[in-house]
């Protein structure tokens, strides 16, 4: 007996703590006295040779015995436990790489080897919110250089699983900064694959917002692909939507985004990593990056865009992976619908060529596309505009898309709210703007992203007229519960859509 | 129903987070459905006029039922609440301060009225652990300017209680960075208060060290007073050995110093901050700061000590308050015993004249009283010292102590601890260093400061020639597990004496 390793058995709290891991014990567990551990202690977990460092809060209720540990999802999972397990708790080692983190706040610059220390660590869950805090914090507050920016994205991308395709050229393309309802990727990916492209397209979940590219091609197909099933469905059509969470790309770049968003601050160096880690682990060759330009969106001036697009292409090149900017309108939500089922048959109708097809979200899909086809020389520059365009009018495109969806496990409908409110205009007038924060507020209140039907359907664009008890939006929700609360939070917030008389 | 208050069952947990606000829902509660509340959202709980922002853990197990919230200790005290109370829970406001937060990590400085908002935000507790570190990190990035300190020095004393005594010498003392057995405040506060100064002095508990002054003290007398009690001991004797928690100083601070010491970031402005913000509250215009040099102390170099010297002095004037900073030898513990019963017994040796007395103990502490005395004007320039011995020799700083036990409610012994085991060296030589760290966690794994009896009694000092298999040190504990720990960790760690042969 060593003095450090104290068994318990190991209970399953169903404690959802996204990807924390949280431990309860009571005060009078041995292993508190003899360890000194108190509320808040950073502790090691050991359950055979698996191991992962928690934070202990304790407990002084009947929920555990003093032999007991209780463990949030996210620490039962990465132990691998199963009921009644046997697991050894300790005093956490001090986490050696947060020295580099504290002389990086000191002023000092961090090279391959610092970075490499500090992802490994914050991948394998060493590093507390504190911690995860001071590391944002110390790469913002003296902004990272390139060369720093460049060993960030090399660390990352190498932190996690990284493809390869035995082909000269990989297409892929991401949208910089959320603007709602802005789902081209499903349409670029179509024509793409239909012009001969290799695209394995892999999309994220919503976080934040009603929802992610992922939400809303699962409306229309299975993405919960794992590496082999996507090799399968690119081997087969060259193309796939699937969803990146399934394969542990760049997965450092999960942990920052949360502490990043939570704390509001979203440098360019750590953007620009957390974009290209993704991409390089991927094993694209070719990225087009659509840049919303705005005053609601993430970038907001031509010089600061000016000024990205520079710097990312710059650390995209030390990667071999080239990269072209397209900026794109900012202003206003992209397609008609906000919600996962809502976005997907936008999608549709564009693709289906429907006449009432959103036009902007067509108009943007194709300009995207142009750039990956001339990126791939699939088209000479200047020409792949009208090459996107043919392949898109002609159906080749959606023909492709169906095929695609077949192969990632069988084409689906969208679900349909059996709940809608339409929410009029106040009075007549031009709608000069949209508070997008607020619209995606509304459309989480009404369900979305979970209620997959659920979200809100936007009628009205800036610049257009609207009359006085006209509907603007409709509000589509699942249950009548969600319903009440979606439009309880827009009678009070009309506001989100500005009507100049 | 305005779509944002959403009334739920109160649920004590006994959930013992230190002072984190934390609340438990399940997934399948209303309000996180309609308010799109996820694990680790930030929520605001109100009862009545009472309100708290927690971060929320969702749970889907049977210990909590739908229309319940669950809440740890911290919030449910903030709270003021009653078994079965009634809250109400909605997605916390944005904390405005944290713009300011934001401006300073990207260059700004910080003005009085920004301070103002970050501290009164972080006494409401409304800054989560990453808000706490992210503001943490933004003052040591680019270091505090003089201006900045003194602002944050200011709101942090004007963030809680605030004592006046109507005298025109208000006498205290203070350590700066922990050196175990460094008990010189009782000492000191006796001599100090036998010629007559007035010395209101709290001290406070351990957090991560075997031992605090009040730890110490509680085994002499009772601490726990509030502020009538405290002034009537002080009107009665001139002066009280109290423990700071029971008044509200700077509460900022005690929060403020978690996160400090979780990220080992401790600045010299947040340092200045920290201690004089205490002093202020406290109302004395008179202190002496006790400043251990060494090179495991927290000042590692005299140049370091000459900054920290000038910098605390000029905060402080602005203040009004006059401070004398005594460098002191940092090498090694000052003391013979660590732990709080131990280094009682060292302090009574020192107050009784006991020849076996730890001479270094007793000669800090006259030292400082000497400072005190002079500052006070109660001794002349250079004259201090002589009137500081001659008090202690005398006995009658013994005399006063006894009394100011008795006013603070009764003196008494400290506890002996059942379990005794001394360490053997195991080589002969010279005793040439001591790792202070492994020592308090040797003291801490025996017990301290929880079992007051528990602790380490140190049989050498640094030069001393140790015969192999006599004793270095005593473990002393209350139980035979903690010892068997003590010991199992000692048998581990001997290398924390360095004998050279």
């Amino acid at each position: 007996m060593n003095g450090n390793a104290h068994p318990l058995r190991a209970r399953r709290l169903r404690l959802l703590t996204q990807d924390e891991a949280i431990v309860l014990m009571r005060t009078d567990a041995h292993v508190c006295k003899s360890e000194g551990l108190g509320p808040r202690a950073r502790v090691l977990v050991r359950a055979g040779a698996r191991e992962v460092i928690a934070t202990l809060y304790q407990i002084e209720n009947a929920w555990l015995l003093a032999g007991e540990v209780g463990l949030s999802e996210a620490a039962w999972r990465r132990l691998g436990l199963n009921a009644g397990d046997v697991v050894e708790v300790q005093n956490a080692p001090t986490v050696e790489s947060l020295a580099d983190v504290r002389r990086r706040i000191y002023g000092g610059r961090l090279d391959a080897r610092a970075f490499g220390a500090i992802i490994t660590d914050i991948v394998a869950g060493r590093y507390a919110d504190i911690h995860l805090a001071t590391f944002v914090a110390a790469c913002s507050a003296s902004p990272l250089d390139l060369e720093e920016i460049t060993h960030l994205t090399g660390t990352m991308a190498d932190a996690g699983d990284r493809l390869s395709w035995d082909t000269p050229v990989v297409s892929d393309k991401h949208c910089v900064g959320g603007l709602p309802g802005n789902r081209t990727t499903p349409i670029v990916v179509a024509i793409a694959a239909s012009c001969g492209l290799i695209m394995p397209k892999t999309s994220s979940r919503a976080i934040t917002s009603p929802s992610g590219t992922a939400d809303a091609m699962e409306t229309l197909a299975p993405i919960d692909l794992d590496v082999t099933a996507m090799r399968r469905v690119v081997e087969a059509e060259g193309a796939c939507i699937a969803w990146g969470g399934a394969m542990r790309l760049s997965p450092a770049d999960d942990v920052l985004i949360r502490v990043e968003r939570a704390l509001e601050i979203d440098t360019e160096g750590q953007l620009i990593a957390s974009v290209l880690s993704k991409k390089i682990a991927a094993g694209a060759t070719h990225v087009v990056l659509d840049l919303p330009v705005g005053p609601t969106a993430k970038v907001r001036t031509d010089l600061a865009a000016d000024k990205l697009t520079a710097h990312i292409s710059a650390v995209a090149a030390s990667f071999g992976l080239k990269t072209r900017v397209l900026r794109t309108d900012g202003a206003q939500p992209v397609g008609r619908g906000i919600g996962p089922a809502l976005e997907a048959r936008d999608v549709l109708a564009v693709l289906q060529g429907e006449p009432q097809a959103p036009q902007e979200l067509r108009a943007r899909a194709l300009a995207i596309a142009a750039a990956v086809l001339e990126m791939a020389a699939a088209a000479p520059e200047g020409r792949g505009a009208a090459l996107a365009e043919e392949t898109l009018a002609s159906g080749r495109a959606w023909v492709k898309f169906q095929r695609i969806c077949a192969a990632q496990g069988g084409m689906r409908e969208p679900p349909v709210a059996p709940l809608t409110r339409p929410l009029a205009a106040a009075h007549s007038g031009i709608l000069t703007h949209i508070n997008n924060r607020k619209l995606s507020r509304l459309a989480k209140l009404a369900g979305a992203p979970d209620d997959k039907a659920a979200g809100v359907e936007l009628l009205a664009r800036l610049g257009d007229y609207v009359t006085a008890g006209a509907p603007v939006v409709i509000v589509h929700a699942e249950t009548p519960g969600e319903l009440d609360y979606a439009l309880a939070f827009a009678a009070a917030n009309m506001d989100m859509f500005e009507i100049e008389v």
